[in-house]
């Protein structure tokens, strides 16, 4: 059996807090299906741990989750270019036909929601996720933990997204957000052309008033019956799904 | 400043373990907008402890939750008799229109799924839900604050899902299940019937086989575009978002 140094524990455990993370430009992701995802993916994995080479007890003390996994890597953060991201939209259809479709996340602070957003944007072709520095970071272990493995294959641009709302609109694609007083989602897209980016608010404040004013296309995800009394909302993953399902039905 | 006996601590904080919730029959609801709702509906609250009344030090102690709330409530758990929403099936739009419409989940073990699926429900007018006797307990204090609030408007029936599928397909009711083999989910519920059953799997094992051969209608929700590589598979909560949205449109 391998044995784990001290000093590499340390180091390892280390990385489950963002300053670390970024000092280092390392991240860790645990479990099976993740760690396969990213040995398949384009991604530097720098090592793999695995139970059944350094043990229970040494797994117990790298995790960051509450209950350790058979394997964790260590893997390289990627390099991109938001920049590029951002001046490549446009209104056009890209080759395979797929219509250009963006999410944005205003303050989204949990990691269990942004994973799942993540994951949601995976399995319904959202071209990539701006967030705004306020949200939760990517490579948070729950994040990554959430994502099931998405996170490899979908790129978060953490920017300003007042800027990132004027780039789709000057492009002459709409901008959508979810509002309490918005128009009914299942009658206000265009039948055939569901593009554009969508703006999703934070768990406690929802949409904030200066993404509000630049919003071009106010939706409602309408309860049922119509006028029912509910919870006065829905979870935003919960929304971004039904909201992103919408557009790609 | 009032103060809390140990053994009072001690009470609350059993309430924490199904155990003791089982023995008291009560259960425990954290945060403001919660416990208002309980204060709202037809519940018996037992008691309230505001933190600026008995102190943080006294509320950390009794909290289920990592993070203590302002508010947490002792709620005594209702006595419904689940026969009698089971023998109410009937394929007869009620009094006011609705479709019949409810949820059986299969095996749900992650609290945070199961809250934020009773939430889902409560949004969209599903009529109740039925869980598996594996399920994780609705009374969990991580399910009642993933509802917020809308625990007390949607009921879940522990009981043996094979009996409910008997019941709504000899009621005249179809009985619907997301399966990787299935129909696209909008291309095969009729326009006007949306009604019936919809069987939720697990989050590891989806829906067991034993369910599976008495589903009658078999769905997929279709990712974008329909033959690319994604994640296999949607969260439990994220998936039942979507096809309630879609019977509920």
């Amino acid at each position: 059996m391998a044995v784990l140094s001290a000093n590499k524990i340390k180091f390892i455990r280390s990385l489950s807090q963002k300053k670390f993370r970024e000092e280092h430009g390392l991240f860790i992701a645990e479990g099976e299906k993740i760690v396969q995802e990213a040995l398949n993916s384009g991604y530097n994995v720098k090592e793999v741990f695995y139970e059944k080479e350094i043990g229970s007890e040494a797994m117990g003390r790298i995790t960051c989750l509450n209950s350790p996994s058979p394997v964790l890597a260590v893997i390289e953060k990627p390099d991109f270019t938001p920049d590029s991201i951002l001046e490549s939209i446009s209104s056009k259809e890209n080759s395979s036909g797929r219509k250009p479709l963006y999410l944005a996340l205003d303050g989204v602070k949990d990691p269990g929601n942004l994973g799942t957003i993540i994951r949601i944007a995976d399995w319904f072709g959202i071209d990539a996720i701006f967030a705004s520095p306020g949200s939760v970071e990517v490579y948070n272990p729950k994040v990554v933990q959430a994502t099931m493995g998405a996170i490899f294959r979908k790129q978060v641009i953490y920017t300003d997204l007042a800027q990132v709302c004027e780039k789709f609109l000057a492009a002459g694609l709409p901008v959508y957000g979810t509002f309490l007083d918005g128009k009914n989602l299942y009658e206000n897209l265009p039948a055939d052309k569901k593009q554009g980016l969508i703006v999703m608010g934070s768990e406690s404040f929802g949409i904030s008033p200066q993404l509000e004013a630049i919003i071009s296309n106010k939706l409602l995800i309408p309860p049922y019956p119509a006028n029912s009394v509910t919870s006065e909302s829905l979870n935003v993953a919960i929304a971004t799904a039904i909201i992103c399902a919408e557009f790609r039905r």
